[in-house]
């Protein structure tokens, strides 16, 4: 399943800036990072469960926020890029 | 259609700032801001392709980048959103 991932992170509040690099870094083992803050990772169900418990031991709810995204199968058709920093497809081809 | 847009602008850019809010209040006249550079927006497809030919005249897409993703009939089953700021619907009702 293509799962997208956006978040913000209060970088001015206390440990925001750590906060925001490890949610980063952990997003990245499970998919491609597209734009700053947002992420595709084609990951299975139990890999989405995961990922997911993972991200939400890092961020602090109060200030921070995730969403999550489910594209569903025909994803490549529904996404269009625009501009700078054109993403790749996780297969490892360039999404056109 | 539900579209969501992504958006990165390179507010270290020459006018970077100034293209960041541009963005913003664009999409802030179709749609439902829900992260900082995260909206989505419940258009028809004839605003749809006005709302991206705004945006793709405001970008600098040597530096910047937008994504459009289409949600498809079924989105509000396939968003999840943990943390602050939770979004509101935007048929006016609070998205759960």
């Amino acid at each position: 399943m293509m799962v997208l991932i956006t978040y913000d992170v209060n970088t001015s509040s206390d440990g925001g800036q750590r906060r925001l690099r490890h949610v980063a870094k952990t997003c990245e083992n499970y998919g491609q990072r597209v734009q700053n803050s947002v992420f595709e990772c084609l990951v299975d169900p139990q890999q989405f469960k995961e990922l997911q418990l993972k991200l939400e031991k890092i961020i602090d709810p109060s200030v921070d926020s995730l969403r999550y995204y489910q594209l569903g199968a025909k994803w490549k058709r529904k996404v269009e890029h625009v501009g700078a920093k054109q993403g790749y497809d996780v297969d490892g081809l360039l999404l056109i």
